[in-house]
């Protein structure tokens, strides 16, 4: 399963060390983490026990929510990315995954251009540190509070505006961008442009009973997460597929037992074949 | 306040004849029936009591859910259409919304081609009572089973493919399409081709707790009602617009005080002026 990659706050419950060292003894090929990860670590010393488990670092979840209502407060938001990079850099993750932000009845527009000066201002950052950055599209249920970037095209949208191709793509999660009609011609424009930079899956329960913290195991709900997938794969992308679930429902569970479903889960998608 | 309509399903509680008697009784000008409003009742005589009352009959809601995994049951959604549809004509109802369907783990690309064949088959029948039909895109955090037509965009693709321009149009309800970076285009290009057939406001809250009844009245959410209605009337629309409110916590308040809310939050977007 070297092309699994587990978010660590699917075990939410875990900490930092456990989850990497469950994660390597469960075969998977990667590890995603999040900044609560790091707090009271050296960064540097987190991303070596990864790597001395056999885990590749995939990416630091998570930078963004760049607008605000205040100038100031923007500003902190561009420092606070700016402490993510250095984070990344030091954890020896190549890629941070943007959650953009939105500001409840600011209008969208507004916060998209906020959205997109936020990220050209910590770009020659991230460039100055070879660490890259995943613009991820959220479903639009969250337009009001976390993103105003809602589909695949308009991620690319600021990706064409700010350029710098090797440090500035996409992040796509199966449960933000499943619904989108034009899912699949906008999966093979971010391969044609070479921006598709990692892939969260997990699946869509009927019914979702919360609107954050209820996600599915992959197989339980009704996104095509293998068709999806393979539309992924056929852009070239042979990169990890991150298991990223929010779920209080699983978060009570035995993590151990929970973990074990995850990957059987994963081969349950993916069948024993795991090669790009 | 002659271009408010009010959804009797946003005063649950109440009878269908105290809606009428009421929302006449408040100024409003039109109202929305749901089809449970019909239960017991003959059609002509509910349309009667409204048109006595000083109301216009907007709409019926509503029609649709044509996908389904067997082909019998796809053609029960489709009699029931056509059922729809004489209650509307008896009603004096001169428009049915049509929320689409969707089926759980069904491709979504099949049940868009099963609601234009299941709209395709009643089409005629419409055209024949009379009766025109509005496709309402609803938000994508309902693709799962409630619709597989999520933007105006995929609205305008099946028009488009039907044809019957006088009696296939869109609803454009503020709750599921505020989100979209194209709503200002889609719905200038819905007053181009004239099929703007209806007109949805009520609001988004942060945070929002339940999936389908926790929406919120206008001004309390995220939601720019006016200039979203602005774009509206900017296409020579001069429909009403109707207060369409699923909410558990405002159906267990005292529904004259409710009635007395939703009048005042109207003539807050609107202000005094009420015409087009």
């Amino acid at each position: 399963m070297s092309r699994l990659c587990i978010h660590s706050v699917t075990t939410k419950p875990w900490s930092t060390e456990v989850c990497i060292q469950q994660f390597s003894r469960a075969g998977a090929g990667g590890i995603t983490l999040w900044r609560y990860n790091l707090e009271g670590r050296d960064p540097a010393d987190v991303g070596r026990q990864a790597r001395d488990a056999g885990l590749d670092i995939v990416s630091l979840c998570r930078g963004g929510f760049f607008p605000a209502a205040s100038g100031n407060d923007r500003q902190k938001a561009i420092d606070d990315n700016r402490l993510c990079i250095e984070q990344a850099h030091a954890l020896g993750a190549p890629l941070i995954v943007l959650v953009c932000g939105a500001v409840p009845g600011q209008y969208l527009v507004e916060s998209r251009k906020q959205i997109a000066d936020g990220i050209a201002a910590v770009l020659p950052d991230a460039e100055a540190a070879g660490v890259r950055l995943a613009i991820e599209p959220l479903h639009p249920m969250y337009a009001d509070d976390r993103s105003a970037v809602n589909t695949m095209r308009q991620a690319h949208e600021i990706c064409d505006a700010l350029g710098s191709p090797a440090h500035l793509g996409i992040a796509a999660d199966v449960y933000h961008v499943w619904w989108d009609p034009e899912l699949q011609s906008q999966i093979q424009r971010a391969g044609d442009t070479k921006r598709l930079f990692a892939f969260h899956i997990c699946d869509w329960k009927t019914p979702t009973t919360d609107f954050l913290n209820d996600r599915g195991l992959m197989g339980e709900g009704c996104i095509p997460i293998r068709e999806i997938s393979d539309w992924v794969d056929a852009t070239g992308f042979t990169g990890h597929r991150e298991v990223e679930i929010f779920s209080t429902q699983y978060w009570a569970m035995d993590q151990s037992e929970w973990l074990a479903r995850i990957t059987e889960a994963y081969k349950g998608v993916y069948g024993s074949a795991d090669t790009p």
